[in-house]
């Protein structure tokens, strides 16, 4: 008996749990959509409280936002049971990424009666929205986002590479750094460490300037480092472009083969 | 009736409609030209003018600003009742989106006697400026933008799965990053809207440097958060890049096409 | 009588001038290019004797300097002279590309006496560095310079309408943020093109920081311009590389050609 | 009789030699694997406690890293004489790349009795690491290396010319920048140097923030030297790409000639 149909058997028996399973799971009948729909803007809303509890410290205002959010709290919490009790394989759903997820995204409220700063952990619902690609299925938004996903994972080992390589060359780059700058009185270069994430923040072209060099040999030095990153920053895109080039000319290649087929027969 | 013939029809009757009509609307007899180029420079002046208004404080000058604005609205005003009155279906014209931009365009001066603020909105007068490429069609100046529109709306749906991507990322990241340094005293990040604000300037590779990590962990993090950046840069310039070589290798295959089929002919 | 002809004869009947020639504009030679590494040394010397003529304010360093500056204008003006005499049609050489530079380059140092600031414009000279490829060009390094060039060339069009557009969308930015933040005391956007100076600073994803937001909705409309600078860097990189693919494409098709017909052959 | 000979001869006659070579120098066997494992693993708590070294004062954490890095050093001294030991060519292998990254690596600490700065060259070990990629041989992440390095090497010299361009434009500009903004009291652009250092910052669109202009002529100068950076940054991107998507198609077109000629057998 294949997964499908006992998936079938048991939801034959149980019209509840199938009427249940579609709302929930599925986003094709009105309902189903509906739902998700509702979920979404339960999830942004719940976002949306958390980030404003950290700004607000009048009590009226910060009590009527904990209420809210545990109102909140309590309907994913039933959401959760839900999709646990009307799931036909309740342990792969809790085990899986989004199970994962939707349990982590309710544990912080109950956790934050023992840790206070586990609170903002809620945040992490934001991942939650991605599931809001399922009711723009139908605009075929989900393969956009799985053919640049594919890309991505094409070009995963070069770019890693890629990383190794940026890695060592900011520990060098850092320490040789705090060789130069190191010793002059009010640097900003007070260690190794500090000068690693100076190497970091040059090579990326972030640039705060909150370390910066002052003798004219760490200005040279500091000098070379942004025109180095300057142009490696041209690898990760290049083997993205060329990734997603090739993967495109694959599409059409496939699309040819396909009609030079249908002309022969 | 089509509508080209009801058109040739009301000008044929109104001849100085159709004259008006050649001038304001079109540009291709020399006297169209002419006043498309004196339109240009009028907007430029005008934008000038505001710009120049934010800076000059002596009473005389702001004076001689204003009064010059006022005649220059005055002129866009009676231009945009021109096009009303020439135009052959003057309400297609009113709500498309260079008919909207010219009302919005010489509103502002008018409400800027209820609303002071609102004079600066004519700086938005700056977006009629597209309306130069077709002065400089003669270069194909516009098929290019064309082109260059045609490859961003084929990778629109890619670029929005990407964005929404990154705003989720940034919302996860600078809560984190608010759990680790908001309990520094003298932080600066001083809520989780700051630190999503720090996430984006960092992410981007801006890097104002107005809020900056302190703690080591913080900046380890930051360092990570800096990293990421700079490969998912590589991302839409990736999708922009393939879109773009598939169009021209498209160009390039339909002009092939079509030398083989002459060639057979 | 053709140009070539003529010069052949002009240089017949000077044998001093057309050794001179030889010397000054050639490289083949192994004086040629001897005359043309030892003028890069010049070249290179009196750029690093202007830059840190600016740092020393020791009197004897700075004389020092000053008499070594004399007396490399003085080897560049005969050199300018040489060049004057030797060239088959001197006219053309003063108004072409190096010939001006080469003329801006020596003039200064006399300017000098009348306007003080004018000895800076010295480092113009680091242009004619250019020339240093010349030496090199046994290793097809100008071959490379001229595909980078050709590629700039042909994608010029679609760039420019890209500066365009972003000329328009800074104009704007700026002024809405002009608008949102202006009105704030200790503001640093004192008046619009400051704060278009902000936005370029921003969307080009520099980001100084001695222009930033600090209100709220300051900052929220900051988060949305850095992440469009942050897409919109895809377009000109997208334009540059699809020109390159197609022109190595270009490339590869002429050299198949090629091969196709000596095959027949 | 070739080297390959002579090796095996070398080796069969030294069966320790043979061993130690098989543990040191290879990764096939389970020692050597392991041999390289625990090397990598030494090298990064080298590095971590040269990193950490300029961080504690305490003189007890002091001395007892210290005492571990002499552990190290002591055992990086052996690993070093023990490969030149059992190196069939011991001179060709002191020589080679690693060898005298080896011997860079070890040579700091003895050095650090004469020289107190020279300690923290340690940190060039990491350049060491580069060999984790042997461990990782099976995954042919070395093969993704090569193909990336093959690239970069193909478009070097369009890289190089770029380079050369961008530092006469840093210098041109720099200089142009302090005669706008060097005469301003308490400017930051005190000398050319640091104009030409500026020039850097903000072309490579890193900008610090510690030399911003603060004149309406020198802000205006700047954004052009921003949007000229933002412009300019496509060209090695552009390069990079093209190439990889060069090498791509060459590897398609090899395999499909191959699949061609195993199709016609």
């Amino acid at each position: 008996m294949t997964i499908k149909q006992r998936w079938q058997e048991l939801m034959a028996n149980q019209p509840l749990k199938r009427k249940l399973y579609e709302i929930i799971f599925g986003s094709d009948t009105p309902m189903g959509k509906m739902f998700d729909i509702v979920l979404m803007l339960c999830i942004a809303l719940s976002i949306l409280i958390t980030i404003f509890d950290s700004i607000f410290v009048n009590p009226w205002i910060v009590g009527a936002l904990v209420v809210m959010e545990y109102l909140l709290t309590l309907f994913f919490t039933f959401e959760y049971l839900a999709r646990l009790y009307c799931s036909p394989r309740p342990r792969a759903y809790a085990f899986s990424f989004f199970g994962i997820i939707d349990l982590i995204s309710i544990l912080p409220m109950y956790l934050g009666w023992l840790l206070p700063g586990a609170r903002f952990v809620i945040v992490l619902r934001s991942i939650r929205l991605i599931r809001v690609f399922r009711i723009f299925k139908l605009f075929s938004f989900l393969d956009e986002g799985y053919a640049l996903l594919e890309s991505l994972r094409q070009s995963f080992k070069k770019i890693f590479v890629f990383f190794l390589f940026v890695l060592i060359m900011v520990i060098c780059l850092g320490t040789v750094m705090y060789m130069v700058e190191g010793g002059e009185p009010d640097t900003s270069f007070t260690d190794i460490p500090t000068s690693i994430y100076w190497a970091i923040v040059t090579m990326t072209t972030v640039g705060y300037g909150d370390i910066t060099p002052v003798t004219p040999l760490g200005r040279f030095f500091a000098g070379l480092v942004m025109l180095l990153g300057y142009t490696i920053i041209a690898v990760p895109t290049g083997i993205v472009s060329s990734e997603m080039v090739k993967q495109s000319q694959r599409d059409v290649a496939k699309k040819y083969e396909k009609d030079r087929l249908n002309g022969e027969n």
